[in-house]
């Protein structure tokens, strides 16, 4: 599975340059050697880490998630999600996944578990996203929210999660990557 | 659900502007109206909408997905992943995922199946990235790739997939988006 074993497949970067750059990520010029030693520049976005946590919570409606709605200025639209965002310098995933579950939703987890992490879009970006599952959540004081940030906090049953990932206002990709991994966990001993 | 019952999380974009140009994506600065009526400047990509086809094989091994193994630049490293790519001008998403499939790996699909859609990232994105379940496979001829493409075929045991999914060589996070809409698909019935 390493990238030595599949010469045939495997580039090599030559030469970056940085062409653009603004607060939330940098675009970068990749110069790189094909297996068949042609050369071709490719287009990457450059940016932070970031973490995604889904916060499980036990009701009398049964296993929910704590979920945020807020507005997406790339969408244009409402979205219901797991909290999350970008890891802060200096920050662990885990850290940073604590710190938004809180400033977010105000909760702080009892248990907190590493689910896994992707690359957002390994065609087109260089970071990293990683996803943990926290429990035993307890509420402690208010939310915490940046400046022009509106997070309504909303308890969702995991059932109406999964029906409704794919479709508004379940419309972000990332959040059913997350799923996905909260899925193999839950089902871990049945594969 | 929509977004005029929740008046208190919306914003209104303003004015936009390019500010950055590349082949597969540009950027925008978005000027945009806050709910307490405060003006602020947003960073979005655009991009064609995606599509990503999960195939479905049933081989001795029991049920399998076809996918591909191929360098991406962003990540730098090998990535096995679901066919897929950008839709082309007038064409379907439909149409985009089952070209993608016969392309990269000379699969056809006697059923495809929407699973749905989401934005890859609306936090920063404009476009929308479409899933699909193909079935009742036949290989047909063989791939065809673009110039400088270099894709091996993998057939992967769903269980495999399901195992690996956030871990090298499964990187991509669409594809643990596709994951969770299969995982639905599959357990319909059970939710």
């Amino acid at each position: 599975m390493d990238n030595t074993s599949h010469s045939n497949l495997t580039w090599r970067e030559e030469a970056r340059k940085t062409i653009f750059q603004c607060p939330v990520f940098s675009v970068r010029e990749s110069s790189c050697r094909s297996p068949d030693n042609g050369l071709r520049n490719f287009t990457v976005l450059d940016a932070p880490d970031w973490a995604i946590v889904a916060p499980l919570l036990e009701t009398p409606r049964g296993a929910s998630f704590v979920m945020v709605r807020q507005w997406r200025h790339g969408s244009q639209c409402l979205s219901l999600e797991f909290p999350g965002g970008v890891l802060e310098p200096g920050e662990s995933p885990e850290q940073a996944a604590l710190r938004e579950l809180r400033e977010e939703t105000a909760y702080t987890p009892g248990k907190i578990l590493r689910l896994g992490a992707f690359n957002p879009n390994p065609a087109i970006m260089s970071n990293q996203v990683h996803f943990f599952l926290a429990q035993d959540l307890r509420a402690r004081g208010v939310q915490n929210l940046d400046e022009d940030e509106y997070v309504d906090v909303e308890i969702v049953p995991v059932g109406e999660v999964m029906r409704g990932m794919g479709s508004p206002p379940y419309i972000h990709a990332l959040m059913g990557s997350a799923l996905a991994l909260y899925n193999r966990y839950e089902n871990e001993s049945g594969w």
